[in-house]
């Protein structure tokens, strides 16, 4: 099957989860707006964490399709099912922001860290799976191997920041938005893949 | 008229009806996290069968349309009717969630099953226009046959999860799952529409 | 400026809008869920008026645009205008269900029909300015007059109906649901434009 | 990387922050809905300002991505902060409705002002890259100084409004408001990006 369906489709779902982000920011009630926004930290904070984590995996996900021409059936959910973890982010975001001041705050960081560790498990899958198929095949096995090793360290401290919720649930986040950077800024992986 | 748009739109339509489920996922109040989050586990049910049933009727209208080189208005129109019910797919799965445990458990679950008949219905009709038009003219008549049988099989099985329905609520929503996991098993006619 | 971006954003918007039209579909809350679903009639018809309507109107820029080869700034902006009317649909198709039963139901069905009426009216205009750039050359004059009477056909009915809201509301919902159908009937003109 | 889908993601969250902006409109809840209409007009002035400049914003990114053939990561990247921008302008959008006629005015439309000023200083950013990336050798020296002129005037403007925000706040919309007409008129600039 043709590609261009499966990038559209994807964009959408994207393009409509890093939006819905916005819908939960909370709206200051009363008459003191400064000191309301200050109180709501959390939701700001997990926003941004949430809105740079979609993001970046557009852009993998982007530099990944770039490089595959035709996309089997198996392919096709193996997307769907990285666009399941995409879709809901905008809802342990929200837990993150209702909880992170009270006695939920571990249950709600590891949820949260945990749908990030489901997609870069799945994200991993598909790298995989568009390996085998032949698609990266333009790579040195040096690349290659660069890459997958960046695959699994990802999920390695996105697991670690589930561990870390149970016990200082702030400083998962922190794993999370630095994991984020660590993807963003530009290496010589981010001219690959 | 060109498919291109046809396709835009749908894909729109699909990828925020699928992202929308995950708004109404509930988001614990309580203090006791892992408890509010085991308790409300019909809607996670519901979301998932939801998001995997729309997740399908996309592949099978992108290998559907992939074999359709313009579109006529009735076929357009056809379309639009699919879409209806795809984008009102999110309103009986928050039923479903809202429901399940209640004394209106059937008449949800009636709901559930009764939109899932309405797709696979339309999406019947647009299968068996393309074909008289002459889309379909590649495959082989033991093949249309058989994808004419699946549909029929389809929707013969959802008219026969709403009667469950009205029986044993959560076994019609099983149904509606195999279904799901039906046509998303790799056979001989996944390869073909 | 190329007409791609337009499409893909317009179709984005049409989509959108389209799809949050089932977002206001009330969800029942008693445990009598069939009798709550039939008091809710109202609700359930203006989302079908509306569904119809914005169908109709993507498969009418649909097909004028399959004409239109670059758009200049103003087209742009029109195109915009045009999006403004079919983005706030959900709006006063909420104000309906909400008002239809009660003392408000002439203002809100007022108020839904100029939605309408404002939307007919930037259609008209974006038709009127495309064919004086030249872009519906190939029609007959006897086509472009079929067309031009058919826009202010619409526009005058429209304008009828919030008329009509003020004395007796439901008609005039009726009277939107009739033009649709008549916009979406196959005629001689909708092979056209 | 190809630039095709970063406009599609782009026209996405376009599409999807238009297109929410409309989900804010407060729906009247009483039995007089004329006067709750007027009563709410707030809502309905920020919802205008927020359309306009979404929609201008989108005309302008689509005029200046179409002279950029390629994107690096850099690009993508900034493209994504944009995005960003647009994506939480119905936040302030409610924000600006809840308190305007309260005493949060001065502080929701300062935040109001300061999320354009953001959009406007990494649209010039963006316009930076893509002029030093060489996209728009085509321009005359002329030319990019005007465009550069013109971007620097909106962001000087838009800070002017959040300082306005603090002493007359409805005043700080009123700039908003002429700055997107401003940027809508065609003028010499509007044809080149």
């Amino acid at each position: 099957m043709r590609i261009d369906r499966l990038e559209t489709f994807s964009d959408g779902v994207f393009a409509i989860a890093i939006t819905l982000l916005a819908l939960d920011l909370p709206r200051p009630q009363g008459d003191d707006v400064w000191h309301a926004l200050a109180h709501s930290w959390e939701s700001y904070a997990s926003f941004l964490i949430s809105f740079l984590t979609i993001g970046i995996i557009w852009l993998n996900h982007h530099a990944l399709f770039d490089r595959v021409a035709r996309a089997d059936r198996t392919l096709q959910m193996l997307n769907v099912l990285l666009l399941l973890w995409v879709s809901i982010i905008p809802w342990p975001t929200g837990l993150v922001a209702d909880h992170l001041s009270g006695d939920g705050a571990s249950a709600a960081t590891a949820v949260y860290c945990t749908v990030f560790v489901g997609m870069a498990v799945t994200f991993s899958a598909v790298w995989h799976y568009a390996r085998a198929a032949g698609h990266l095949a333009e790579l040195t096995p040096a690349q290659v191997a660069h890459l997958g090793q960046r695959n699994s360290l990802g999920i390695g401290f996105y697991v670690g920041a589930v561990a870390v919720a149970f016990v200082v649930p702030a400083l998962s986040l922190g794993i999370c938005f630095v994991l984020g950077l660590y993807y963003l800024l530009p290496d010589r992986a981010d001219r690959l893949v």
